[in-house]
């Protein structure tokens, strides 16, 4: 009722704040058996990390999670697990400005509406910080997709302001590709079009001088999803995958193979026509193209799922902005603090956990209903 | 986990196919009280009814609504509704094609796949003929709204193909102007801006005579939201809405407020600066500009909640296409059956109606935890 | 939130009343390709139908179901299910009684202090009315569990007033032993000790002859559930089977196993030891004794389920009993109307029901977990 | 669906083992504003805490709390609240028997056919000290009742093997009298009948030294409960407070009010009239007697709830008893480790906090739908 939860067959619930003790989440329905160790939980919890290249905010957390429950003897049990992620760099300082003002694109007066009451500190539970224990349980989520049909999701950055990547196949897109540039270096843009990506860096360095952020989309891509998964009517594979990712902060637009480009189109352009091949296991049924971004129906089609996300330039700016008090009277706010100038290089392993953990989910919930599933 | 419901304090369950008996829903949560006759559930539905205009399918169904429960005396009691809408106009007519060959565009391929059986008949329970019911609940939850916070729904027709309507303020829109155009004869495509509209019109026309089908945008604008519905983290108000939505047939991209364009933006161009009105109650808190749709931290601002859907052309084509068998085999298939050229003039209720449930649901989640509401 | 859906993977949602147009149930998650007919789901609302003997409300109801949706050519197609049973014996009377006062030992009160209104006709969504769709649920989950596991519920009575049942092994009771006894005859009271059965109808026709009423126990035994049903912590078998039992109308209380008679005893009397048995699989492995009801640790150990419930004696008395009237002022009342003397009989098919749906939805929910299942 | 959370509009979803790290609650839904510490939690973390007396098991643990999340300046703030309770008396020992054996009436064999796998340290997720976090779940959830309607719950011993308390009037009860002994010295069986306390506390001591154990019954009663709790039909509160005593371990019987005695008596003996009081705002209506146990319908009458749970002797007997291993060969286990001879006086603080925990859901989902309460 209240939210903190997502999913239903792998359901994670968390809590915490930016500047509290830390943050936690219990997964529920994991299948036992799957080896876990914190160093699998490391790797993504690094890609997400703060202060992990001089494109991001410099809070120093280390993000080492503690394994509470439902792992023993390094595979998981079938009970709940529970992962604890404490805040380390808290710094002790002035929170006056926030406590009392409203900053413009945040929660603050929101929170205030709702509650009458926040943790002001570092912007409390509507701070990006709680997605760290997101992509903790992303992780999970991604070993049970592997497992169960070999599903794998990868996402990158396909656009910071006006820099668009050329990407031909998502679905060919490596993890190598978004980690690393053709030159060895990190790729710390997480954009797999090399020349993009160096114009993206150039241009969040820009932005940054300027005392500005910018916005941006990303592309997440699942492939190897057999087709089946998802719900009627409600419970589309399109519409959680879509709840998933509007569920993180500063995602103004979702959408799938086309997307809002369906709309300037004919019937006979934007469907994909049936066609099939011959595999060693029978006839596998495909489509000519992927305008429909891999589920009809709501339910996978077998195609890889090609899902974009927009996401808006961070709201804090160390720069003067117009604003109100508690009471409404005006006043202005420059936000201090430290903040990454454009969110989406720290936003693809985040938006990753989330469509592994809906993939996840559908998997357990159809194979509940079908049976005869590995 | 079947996905058949929707929402948790204000929750609707839904059976029914295209061509079955008929569909019903079944509310559950709806406060009691409230006035409800079949009169009321008419007009939205009237507003769905396929055969209205020359534009629409002309299936014939009159979509009488029966209530079979959770109403006495004219009222609601508090218990479950039930409502059930025959199906009236299921034509007696040869189903060889679909039974055996895969539409593309449709579900057909991804329900066998998920279920190893389906109800081919006019699509069965993927059919936007389940929606119907959709809209019937919609109509509770709009009096719900209404007399918890006055709060009013309104979608319309932005786009069809590349004909975009000016609407300057999308809160000014009035379900007037929706319906009636300034001559006083039906806006049967319901576009508010009467020029673009008379070229929508046209579009769409044309685009049946090349028996092809066209795209477009739907607005939907949900104003007198109190600031403060919306849960984190998970059942964002944006989540849930963006969920509602996406479980639509067609609809192929959601966004809120600046949506995509934001990715283009600087920070100091995207946020919506605070200021206050002085009223009667007290100052109100409000942004100057609406770049961030009427939600921040995924719970309402005041603001007038802004949203789009892309909706995708028609994929039910009365001309060739290719396709395959249930075997995979070649095929091609073109489909006959009674279909909107495009789907968006229809849309409106049912995007309307979806909008109005999550906020109705959301509303009582954030009565429950607080408390002292009306 | 609302309380009229139960279960999860298989998970049915209710709405009707006793004096509406009639009761209909939603059924979700249910697996494709199961046969069913309206003729299935006959035979358990004939064992749970007003009239069907001198024991029981002579109120007339054919209680014929009609599927709406969900079944396509015989087969469930595996999305929603839905069922209407129509009310056909709403007798057109005076209501002004019940309208104005409250029958102690019947909700009329509670629903009047929790929702400002009720349908006082009957007893509303109040009356055991409600149960018919859930026994039309029960059947199509008796087969599920039948498909699965060759699982098997069946209830009789084992208590009405101080008559008891001698029953030595609740596991071997048959079908065939509640519904006729050794003659040939029905066996009305659902009783598989005969002797004890002639006493209990005589019982009961005594009480109907001193207008009043009488209370009982319902034994209910699952067999062939294989172990590993059940979810720790809070979704134990044991929980969801007494939550089930105790969501029926007039159910005091529930045990498993020794139930109460446990608090009498020492640890080593009821602990049942393990042994096992070889058979063409393997060895299996079982307890001496079934002190523990077939669930350990909330999970099903692969003994019986033997679960009892004890029913109140029915609340509408023909004789005058004091009360008050809705303003509270002092009145008294005798209901009229046609109820049965003794619940039991008809709790039998109905506890059943309960039972089953508790069983396949957990069935479904295991399988989505550990996979490898049929 | 994997069971681990209980409660929908309060809602708590747990993690941890007997022998693991800790143990780990997220509660979410709480209202905003509710001041809490965790000194608050302590009191009745201290009732259940292992090692408080001679009659219960002398694991040392200090259960100590951490508040992880969801409180801040002292006062809750509407988001996820997180507690963290570290298990630290981790006996460092050989396992080797419970490993490879199943202890009699423990959960051992039925998780191994559940998950092919168990944390087999003490019992896992399967052991008692998973309540340790619900009890402190239910000290905010006695806090909620407490300011939204004076609600309040207290349990106590009513039986142990044949010696029963006298209990005239269940309401009447008071802490202290639960606590504390009238001379003044701890009331270490938490009974409130001292001359049956005393016996009970000799029968606990004569049953360990016998190396056995014993069952009892505990009787929990919420007073101060306004008429109108409680959901139709599966979700009433008679429902939901069975399901979450029979959650906890042990529990093998749950009745209201006359419970199992309904069955020997007519329904004249057992209805409860209804009469009025004049009061201050008005007239009152309540019952003569309290057979039905405080709810009709499902729904809280407004007279005192009174709900008893069977509890079975400690499964865990420090002698040989008959089992088997894993492999189902035959063997036999005594039982080492600290365990209680007796589950009552520990049970009393665990059953109040799940009766608390309904109360809580379920008021705040009754204020979600109907409003305009505090």
């Amino acid at each position: 009722m209240a939210g903190n939860s997502f999913g239903q067959a792998f359901r994670i619930s968390t809590a915490g704040e930016s500047h509290g003790p830390g943050n936690v989440v219990i997964i529920d329905g994991c299948p036992p058996g799957i080896p876990l160790t914190v160093e699998d939980l490391q790797f993504d919890l690094d890609r997400r990390r703060p202060g992990q290249s001089r494109l991001v905010t410099q809070r120093d957390e280390s993000d080492t999670p503690e394994l509470l429950a439902g792992v023993f003897d390094g595979i998981t049990t079938g009970t709940s697990i529970a992962i604890l992620i404490r805040n380390t760099d808290q710094k002790s300082r002035d929170y006056a400005d926030i406590k009392d003002k409203y900053r413009p694109g945040h929660a603050d007066h929101t929170y205030d509406a709702k509650y009458g009451v926040r943790d002001y500190r570092g912007g409390g539970r509507a701070s990006a910080r709680e997605t760290v224990v997101r992509v903790a349980a992303g992780v999970i989520a991604k070993k049970v997709i592997a497992r169960a049909f070999g599903g794998h999701v990868i996402g990158y950055v396909r656009q910071v302001g006006d820099v668009i990547a050329q990407v031909d196949d998502p679905a060919s897109i490596t993890l190598d590709q978004v980690e690393t540039l053709p030159d060895g270096t990190a790729n710390i843009v997480r954009c797999p079009d090399p020349e993009a990506a160096a114009q993206m860096v150039e241009l969040i360095e820009t932005v940054r001088k300027e005392q500005d952020s910018v916005g941006g989309v990303s592309e997440i891509v699942a492939t190897s999803v057999p087709a089946g998964l998802g719900e009627p009517v409600f419970d589309k594979l399109k519409a959680d995958i879509a709840k998933a990712l509007f569920s993180l902060p500063a995602v103004m637009g979702v959408e799938y193979g086309l997307g809002f480009a369906c709309a300037h189109l004919r019937g006979s352009e934007a469907n994909d026509p049936y066609y099939s091949e011959q595999g060693p296991g029978g006839r596998t049924i495909r489509t000519r193209g992927n305008h429909h971004g891999g589920m009809l129906g709501g339910i996978s089609s077998g195609m890889p799922i090609v899902v974009r996300a927009a996401v808006k330039p961070t709201s804090s700016l160390p720069r003067e902005q117009e604003t109100v008090q508690r009471d409404g009277s005006p006043s202005s706010i420059r936000t201090r603090g430290r903040h990454d100038p454009c969110l989406l290089p720290r936003f693809v392993p985040i938006g990753e956990a989330m469509v592994a953990i809906v993939l996840a989910d559908h998997y357990l919930r159809h194979r509940g209903q079908r049976g005869g599933l590995p």
